[in-house]
């Protein structure tokens, strides 16, 4: 059984907890607010999952391993994901621990899918991730954060080649004029650059769905052979997927920590196999 | 730099020096027929390509092992692959090298797929994998050896939910008849399970191509959430794919044979980022 601990419990936390429950190979040893750090500690997990905000990821991790204890993480800002693994490999190390970040879809499932299709087709391409249609966190909270917006959706849409558009659904403070707070978002950094859409409607919780969508696509060389075409596709439920991921990634953290491999780990460094439970031969000779 | 030898020269040892050539961090130190071992071995390569007919890989794995070369293969008869990495391990563990086996597209980074598929939606889905359209190599070989075919081209076509049909395309022997040959193959053990359509053609040849396609499609539970819709297609040159992949999976042998995993593996048990030259600073940074 691979012990965990659910650290954190908003939409990612519930997901994780009912992925944990589904699984038979998982013992569940609790779940923990963010100010219940010593109940945590006191669990002794094996695998602690990381359902935090993105930014409170790296204290924890470092809290966490410096008691030994694995960790797993979603973080997905994916210009800091180089530098988190750097700052989190020492404390692993040092404490005989594994900390696999970033194992979410994107970053996490689509970075593999991105290493794969590399390896296959490693010349003359280009690899397209474009996301939707699916609800954007950044977008929808820069909407809301704009002047006179009492709520927003920014909804994600994929125009193709990496392009993406917009269509912000908002609703209207009293006292301000739909065109000026239209105006404000199309020229807020968020939104300056895409194709971007703002409604008017009078109830955006209406509108909302956990739904995402993402289409990644190469079409690259495979030695000397152009027009070699490879496409991944998902339409899912965003946080139902990425608290699965985090579950099965904690098999993995257990698993490199019983073969010695202590550090941190983006998930394209991670065996694949590890992440699924059972035997290694009932595995090779189900999925191989 | 990544020292291969390729050994076999028939389709796949093409592509796998195409491949080779267009690499960068890869010398091919030479390419052998399978009656040139001895100069194989001289040449001391870090490994071995083995582009041989998958029932001669098993015996040349094992003389390339026994002399601490490592071996990648793509040995393709499913049902086999457990049995042959468990003959290959001691070899490996013995001699201090690795072997990658099965790793072309499927089994290879098919399986690998299937492995994320699982690992994203443990519950309640079947993961399909519907190949074609496309020349199955098995098919044609059945069909060839009915009397009365002077030529054949047996291609797949996908059904959906692993379902497969068959269209043969064949040059008639003088002296038979087309409805007795027909009927012939409708009944061959190869086709009497598929739909199957049976056509005379004056030139099997003029038909003839390497492309190759697969759908890989899964709907199933992450948590308890259902309705996750993963999917993967590919179309692509068949052995540039093959070949690509058999490079890209020598590079993964050295990266285990450096951090001492000495061993047998077939391709989802090996961190995918090990398929691709560079740094890991920069790999991480670029697709994670």
């Amino acid at each position: 059984m691979t012990r965990v601990a659910i650290f954190g419990y908003g939409n990612i936390g519930r997901a994780a907890e009912q992925a944990a429950n589904a699984a038979q190979d998982v013992e569940l040893v609790g779940i923990f607010h963010h100010d219940e750090l010593s109940a945590c500690l006191n669990a002794r997990p094996d695998v602690v999952i990381l359902c935090l905000p993105t930014r409170e990821t790296q204290h924890y991790a470092i809290t966490f391993l410096e008691q030994g204890i694995s960790t797993v993480d979603s973080f997905d800002i994916h210009t800091q994901i180089y530098d988190l693994r750097l700052s989190l490999m020492p404390y692993a190390q040092q404490h005989h621990a594994v900390s696999i970040i970033s194992a979410g879809w994107d970053p996490g499932t689509d970075s593999v899918i991105r290493c794969l299709m590399l390896a296959m087709t490693p010349q003359g391409g280009i690899t397209y991730t474009n996301f939707g249609p699916g609800r954007s966190m950044g977008h929808t909270v820069a909407a809301k954060s704009i002047p006179g917006v009492k709520n927003a959706l920014a909804i994600t849409l994929p125009k193709g080649q990496g392009v993406h558009g917009r269509h912000v659904y908002i609703e209207l403070e009293e006292g301000y004029r739909f065109d000026d707070v239209k105006y404000a978002i199309l020229h807020d950094d968020y939104f300056a650059h895409d194709e971007t859409q703002v409604e008017l409607v009078t109830n955006v919780e209406a509108l909302n769905t956990t739904q995402h969508a993402v289409n990644l696509v190469r079409n690259g060389v495979s030695g000397t052979t152009c027009n070699q075409q490879l496409e991944w596709n998902m339409c899912i439920d965003n946080p139902a997927l990425t608290g699965q991921i985090l579950v099965s990634t904690a098999r993995a953290a257990v698993a490199l920590t019983s073969h010695g491999q202590f550090g941190a780990y983006t998930l394209p460094e991670v065996p694949p196999i590890y992440l699924l439970p059972g035997d290694t031969e009932q595995l090779i000779r189900h999925i191989v």
